[in-house]
């Protein structure tokens, strides 16, 4: 426990100095952090193979093994990604909400980092490097605690990182990293309140409960996304089918993919065996509701809904269908089961989509979209940290600017206050 | 325990219904609610009186009293602070960050309210109408929890606000007051996760520490503020003194207020008896460090500062000394000992401004002038919720935009992503 308060104490310390660095040396950084990767292939892809041995020793399933692993490819890749961050706007300094008091009293705020971030995350190594690189980016030092499948990757990477920070004069400890698998010193990060500011937990809604309910330290909230279309009585059916086969199929291990189809009741009769006979071509199954599923049963893939599948994140290639009533239905259901992560309607009317982008309340509504374009990348962020579900600071993806604070800089000729 | 979750689900469903509220109907309310205020005079002072009888018989002191009290005056200045509210600009439905793709899929933010605020607040009584009316003017349900001194009067609040909100045909349950003083429904609060936003302390630091410890939902700390104003050597001695007296004396009791001067050391022996000199007119009294003491030994009010003196909020008329080696000197001293809330420095040289600016990590950093303007109104918000000193959401004061977040709203023409 004791190591894990002299990490975050270490990296409180190291945000300090780096308020000092310049957006030219923190780009250095992640150019030499690229570097290092490039350099030390041959040690993180040893230190992987480890890994990727215990997996298979304890029998991991393929997909989680396949998430896990690396190769020079994906490595390449990796190192791609953090030169791509190198080449960002700086998020820091910018200058904004300026205004002059009618006594002289100068303000404006000042955008700053945030200071620490603590970032918990399960299977996929390549967290590391982006959080590191993300951190370093938008002038924040980071605690990192990965997960155990991935312990003997983490800890190549953590030495790049070290590396590459040592290569270019930063403080070592502007990222440390938990190196134990053992659940106290997660529980001991959360509980770091007085060096970290920022939880970022990256995994599994098993993870995000608990960062929620052991952090005395603010938990983005996020990743989790029970995403919905729902197709309107006057939707264009060759379109309309195209986007619930992107939202659903394009790549359907993410959050942002489509797990519910809502069909305005007039439409169920032609929709809902298209999409059954379109996303078939794919093997999707589909979970059907009363109403849907007589329209569909005996084709393939096609089962009754159980009672819990309208609330599952199914991150496969799985699709609800439910028939509605009505845009009002629409809503109340979407209310009732989604995630608030991306939801959106199907519909040629305008004044029907205006009353639906209004009344769902996700951090992403869409009229006519795929739900797959809530992503920093697509979103015009340039990155993507996390996406937030939560109300607070920041709501969907978070890019570069979403790790910032501000400060209230207040310039005078000796005012006093009256 | 039962009954503060209920209260919760009662706002959380009464902020759906706010979504569909009108700017004007919300300000409706607000006016209706000064009306009130006005009407039910006899009944909310009667009640008041009972509080007062009550502090009286505990024995609380004179000022814990006075804060506790209303009269006619008291009410009007609280009628017409809401009123005040209404005249703002709806702080909702504020479009930005707009772009359009170049596939033509277009993106914007849209302000949108928070969802329900859970503010717990300690003896004084007008805080009730307060968060009511910053809540609803902002769109946002708010769960109430007061203190047990001021419980007729928050009831007799509470009852003008449920008026109001039937007048005007707004849910009633918008504004929910847990009306119990059980330390286990306060917790019960901090657990609705699943109802509530926000969690907004007013109070002292034994009450924001507590909310940080046991909540789940995200807390807004801040209102505690240990000042300092560093005094350069170059820095105009009339003038400074000016503003050292307005940010020591001119409200004592609140948070922006001086907590500490810090002097360059080739100012000492020229600025800390003038310090002296002029604040002992305010009847401020004097905690020295040991560099100092030894230069006002003697002078009235004039003494050793202990231990913990730095580290102390003093809201009242005391002020502590320090005498520092170099600007330096004085950003590590306030770090250390700051709460981050609102630190200045007086000086001629912009160079050296900039350098204390730009190292000082607090919510607000002044170059000569009072700490005092870190206030809602007095930085333009127009109102004020909290002042932040934490770093994520909001920082400073927190006004009506700060109690919003906004939804991603996408538009396309059935577009999918490659």
């Amino acid at each position: 426990m004791s190591d894990v308060r002299t990490i975050a104490a270490a990296a409180r310390d190291a945000a300090k100095r780096l308020k000092l660095t310049s957006s030219e040396q923190r780009d250095r950084f992640l150019r030499a952090l690229a570097a290092k990767i490039d350099a030390q292939q041959p040690a993180i892809l040893a230190a992987n193979a480890l890994d990727i041995e215990a997996a298979q020793t304890a029998g991991l399933a393929a997909a989680m093994i396949d998430r896990l692993s690396l190769n020079l490819a994906r490595l390449a890749g990796i190192a791609r990604d953090v030169l791509h961050i190198a080449a960002l706007d700086d998020p820091l300094g910018e200058r904004f909400d300026a205004f002059e008091r009618n006594d002289g009293l100068r303000l404006h705020k000042r955008r700053v980092p945030l200071g620490v971030l603590g970032v918990i995350f399960e299977s996929r190594p390549n967290v590391a490097i982006d959080i590191a690189a993300l951190a370093i980016k938008s002038g924040n030092a980071a605690v990192l605690r990965g997960g155990k499948e991935a312990q003997h990757s983490n800890r190549a990477f953590a030495a790049a990182i070290r590396a590459a920070l040592s290569a270019v004069a930063l403080p070592i400890d502007a990222i440390g990293l938990i190196d134990s698998t053992d659940r106290d010193d997660t529980l001991a990060l959360l509980r770091c309140d007085d060096c970290i500011d920022l939880i970022i937990p990256r995994g599994g809604a098993g993870l995000h409960t608990f960062c929620r309910r052991e952090s005395r330290i603010p938990v983005i909230t996020g990743g989790i996304g029970i995403c919905h279309l729902y197709v309107a009585a006057d939707a264009d059916l060759d379109a309309g089918l195209r986007v619930i086969q992107n939202a659903k199929v394009q790549r359907p291990t993410v959050c942002n993919a489509l797990d519910t189809v809502l069909v305005q009741r007039e439409a169920a009769a032609k929709w809902v065996p298209a999409i059954v006979a379109r996303l078939a071509e794919d093997s999707v199954q589909f979970r059907c509701d009363p109403r849907a599923w007589p329209l569909v049963a005996g084709a393939t893939g096609v089962t009754a809904a159980g009672p819990e599948d309208f609330d599952t994140e199914w991150l496969s290639l799985t699709l609800g269908i439910a028939v509605v009533d009505s845009p009002q239905a629409a809503v109340s259901f979407i209310d009732t089961h989604s995630t608030g992560h991306s939801d959106g309607i199907l519909t040629a009317d305008r004044e029907l989509a205006a009353y639906f982008l209004s009344q769902v309340d996700s951090a992403a509504v869409y009229w006519n979209a795929s739900t797959r374009f809530t992503d920093g990348g697509e979103m015009g962020l340039g990155a993507e940290v996390a996406v937030s579900t939560q109300r607070l600071h920041a709501r969907g993806p978070m890019g570069l600017r979403e790790l910032t604070s501000y400060q209230w800089v207040v310039e005078g000729d000796y005012h006093v206050r009256n």
